[in-house]
């Protein structure tokens, strides 16, 4: 049991610890995180990594005044367990229990509700300006903790330039663990690599400066010359050249596990008055073997991981030639997508994959290693990743570019400009559409139906079930246009043995029903199934529809019940606003229909919480109780 | 006349040329640019600039096969008048003629349809990828132009991080012209002017490698130390370490008007096989002296300004505090709104502004000059610029974000994460939402209302006549919530001299009508009253309504009509899939109301080309005639 822990209520009381204290603080805090581990699905990896940073950082700087921002937010817990969540820590990422990210809700220490990555910087350079405007007497410190797969992200550079540019008053941690969600790419990454240098780097520095010391002796070189020539080599060679030119103060690398190092420097870092950026280096799963070796995999853990001391089991299913053919258990839509590609990709050399650091959780890991000239990940650079695709398209590939839902949100001005506009074949894979569960509302891909389909020339397709997946796919890569496939967090239900083939643009009467139909768009097709026969019992003869396409809708087969008089319901994990339903209801008044037996159910006008995704769907009225309920509201309405 | 020009039919009819006459030829494209702009608004500036790049690239490179990608696209017009395109030269940015920007329905030679910024690089990176999978053998140049201010877009520092990863044949030629649309920003750009070094910068370097020969005689470092050394010094002096760390080979920087040296270089960058970044200096509005010296309005021109010689009158109004206070001519939106900003600024502190590199468009200077520390312009980083008015916001102030709609697109993920889901007090300004005439398909801002509607917290506003604007914009000053304002690019046009005041979250009905209702959302409001008014002619008294709010949307008036049977028209500058008709409908659906006399008038589902506003309008049914015809419809069916 922790000792020192349980008598932190807020970052006030780590001010009378010594150091030794400290380190035994940090020791009780890596304990807690392996607890929890073993109990849920949690952010394990990226947590063990910043301890120390999260105790330095509580001991140097006063953050009822002073603001901290963590960058994505994943790697909140020690702050959480630092900042009066000790004893709520066990609820985290329950429904009702404490959030895996930031949420001022929780905390006054918890300043924005993210779970997207890169935007720390922005944030406290706004936070900087305002103050400086507001409040310029009480100099507050604004202080960003940002990955180095955050860094990648076009966000950060743009507010690194902004910020180099106006001088504020930030301080930008780089917390660099040579690891984001999935082994780092790009040149980035192979920059930083260089500040890993070998030993004789401080045996350089020192010589580089004796040097420095004795050549005005060579001639006749004049004062200012080797003014500029001192810049310049003190920028090549000391590191950071890439942040001192944008206008930042460089400092380090230091170990980012030393908590008296960290406190030296970030005393140090408190008296600048400009944008510092402090290099440090972690290990990502710090204190946890298994972890340390292999942080991609622990990057997020299951409960399967066994944490104490016993060697963790890969979660990561590699594909072999008989599981991928024959599935014995119920697959999760990720995995069929990812096996339909597999196939797709043995054929069709076209066919390339493109993910923005989600290589692991949209389980490619066979495609890369199967393919690896034809799998691209970008890093979290989804933007890029968009843009990269629509240049592979127009040299004849057919990329796929495989990102979650709400993740494909950055890229929303390029699915306009690069793939809509410019009609190009690229495929776009929404994994984890609709509710997500533990991850909560930064996290939920709830939007995407309503603001892919005003595209032109965008095809939007929804598997109702494990069976339409592999057809989805051949449609999105055997045509010329764009094609969007979206899909939620779960099992792909398989319905029956011997299932029609997919008509491309047509919708799918499943069972049909005199008093009315359920037209579900994506994986409630099951629930809306379930409910029909639990109704059927009850004398209620409902049909169900597999809308299969949102854009072409297919108007002739889900209008069909309201020319009949009979009710419609539609059902989609998706917003109201603008989504599925929404399209339904536009094209029954496109026909003159009569609109008053259609009811649309789906996310309503509100961020859905963190919680069990099976919960949050009964929440919204989206599971078969809610369904039926509905249904029978719409019959005797 | 000019004499070579018309006998370019092709990039291969330049072969033939010698430098003197290639020099001629630049001096005729100036003519024809400088001809052009008398007649009509065009990119004027960027493309003076650019005449010398684009004969060079045209005779070094062969461009049936390599391919050319120019960044944003707005300076486009050599390449178009050198690839077969001079006779249609004169129709540029009409309705039917070429587009203002690249275009590939209009020639080999433009490879995407563009004008956001930015994806230039991530493009060709695509292309070389792809071409490196299919056809290897064939080994063509991939090359992007990209101008300093669109290098500061994230997504450009994305796909430089992943190109310089990847180390493919690309090569990016960096058009520093050290001027964005408006005067440069950021770090980088304080980066890049450290380029523009002064006379000595030759000596300097000449010195350091003389210097560089001696360093070993001074004793025991040894030769990795050495290599270490140089290199760092190299990068640090001889400029591009930031690219150069990137994993870019840097070159330059060149005189980019000169062909005969151009083309000497990008012969060279022909040779590597690998990330190339060619540094260029050029001169926004090269040749034409009042251009030159005054780029920032010469970016665009308007016909307004004279040309040949004679000075040309600036087209910024300046604000003075009369004009301010009674406008005697009608306004624009973009004018009327930045009046009001610019009153609200006065009276409150917290108010600031931010825009990204669209100060002139929107009008922004007299703001600028008078409240510089609370007008922050990032330039080309709309996600940046919302992440940042995130910040202010959080530290206590009001930001104000104005941006065109097409290109807020640009920070769809922003407006999610760091405005609407902290449910923070931002205001967006939406200009030029609607049809925006010349620029086309790229710029058309007809996707905000469907985009904005669906997310929780946010109020959206679109007003219907110039005395809209200050309630509005009040309303979301001092309101403690997220808010959006879009408008169209045309005059705001005043309704009456007494008008009701404006009541949050209601409609207003300026005209009732016993057989149905015109329900207007925004600058469409005046044509609705034009056709009521002579529908009334004909004996159709037909209401009209200013819906003003898209977002809470006031149910109880718009759907009024419906409830009494009669027929209701919906009317919006926007997306007919999840727009305003469909919020309209999906409201009336919510109420069981019979939506069959509802008929949404609004943008279809395709890209609507370039041309007069008016006319494009009128395309789609929008204008006057348009609207009478679909009110006669609705009335007779």
């Amino acid at each position: 049991m922790p000792r020192i822990l349980p008598t932190i209520s807020s970052p006030a009381d780590l001010k009378s610890l010594s150091f030794p204290q400290l380190t035994e603080l940090a020791a009780e805090i890596r304990e807690e995180l392996c607890r929890l581990a073993e109990k849920r699905s949690i952010h394990f990896a990226s947590n063990l990594g910043v301890v120390e940073l999260c105790i330095a950082l509580h001991t140097t700087f006063d953050f009822t005044k002073d603001r901290l921002v963590w960058d994505t937010g994943h790697q909140i817990y020690p702050h959480k367990l630092l900042t009066g969540r000790y004893e709520k820590f066990e609820t985290l990422r329950t429904q009702g229990g404490l959030m895996g990210y930031p949420n001022p809700e929780e905390s006054g220490f918890d300043l924005f509700l993210t779970g997207h990555a890169g935007c720390s910087v922005g944030s406290i350079l706004g936070l900087a300006c305002g103050d400086n405007l507001n409040h310029p007497e009480e100099k507050r410190h604004n202080i960003a903790v940002i990955g180095d797969g955050a860094l990648a992200s076009g966000v950060v550079f743009e507010a690194l330039s902004h910020a180099g540019w106006l001088k504020k008053n930030v301080t930008v941690i780089l917390n660099d663990n040579k690891m984001a969600i999935s082994p780092r790419v790009g040149g980035l990454a192979h920059y930083l690599d260089s500040f890993r240098m070998n030993k004789t780097y401080l045996s350089v520095k020192n010589e580089i400066h004796r040097l420095l010391q004795k050549i005005p002796r060579l001639g006749k070189i004049t004062e200012k010359l080797l003014g500029q020539f001192k810049l310049a080599v003190k920028a090549g060679l000391l590191g950071g050249a890439m942040f001192e030119e944008l206008g930042f103060r460089y400092i380090g690398p230091i170990d980012g596990h030393n908590i008296r190092r960290l406190r030296k420097f970030l005393t140090m870092v408190r008296q600048y008055n400009e944008p510092v950026l402090l290099h440090i280096f972690t290990e990502k799963g710090h204190g946890f073997r298994p972890a340390e070796q292999d942080p991609t995999t622990y990057h997020a853990t299951t409960p399967a991981i066994k944490i104490n001391g016993r060697t963790a089991a890969k979660t990561v299913t590699l594909l072999s030639d008989s599981e991928e053919d024959t599935p014995k258990i119920p697959f999760s839509y990720t995995e069929m997508v990812r096996n339909a590609l597999f196939r797709h990709m043995k054929d069709d050399r076209r066919i390339c994959v493109i993910t923005a650091a989600m290589c692991q959780g949209n389980m490619l890991e066979p495609i890369r290693d199967l393919f690896p000239d034809r799998f691209f990940d970008v890093g979290i650079c989804e933007s890029h990743a968009l843009v990269f695709a629509a240049g592979l398209a127009k040299s004849g590939m057919k990329p796929v570019v495989d990102i979650y839902s709400t993740f494909m949100q950055r890229g929303y001005d390029q699915i306009f400009q690069e793939i809509s506009l410019q009609n190009l074949p690229v495929t776009l894979l929404l994994d984890r559409a609709g509710i997500v569960g533990a991850d909560g509302p930064t996290h939920h891909g709830v939007f995407d139906i309503a603001y892919l389909r005003p595209f032109p020339n965008l095809t939007v397709m929804a598997p109702g079930c494990a069976e339409d997946v592999e057809p989805m796919l051949s449609i999105a890569l055997q045509h010329d246009f764009p094609a969007a496939i979206r899909y939620p967090k779960c099992t792909a239900v398989k319905i029956s043995e011997d299932f029609p083939p997919l008509e491309p643009g047509k919708a799918q009467v499943l069972r049909s029903g005199k008093h009315g139909t359920l037209a579900a768009c994506g994986g409630l097709l099951s629930n809306a199934l379930t409910a029909a026969s639990e109704l059927a019992f009850d004398g209620f003869d409902v049909g169900v529809v597999n809308a299969r396409f949102v854009k072409p809708l297919d108007n002739v087969t889900l209008l069909e019940p309201l020319r009949q008089g009979r009710f419609l319901v539609t059902l989609e994990e998706g917003v109201l606003a603008g989504g599925f339903g929404s399209a339904v209801l536009e094209a029954a008044v496109d026909e003159h229909l009569d609109t008053r037996k259609l009811y649309r159910l789906g996310i309503p006008d509100h961020y859905v919480e963190h919680g069990e995704r099976n919960d949050l769907l009964a929440d919204i009225g989206l599971d078969v109780i809610g369904i039926k309920k509905t249904v029978l509201k719409m019959k005797n309405g």
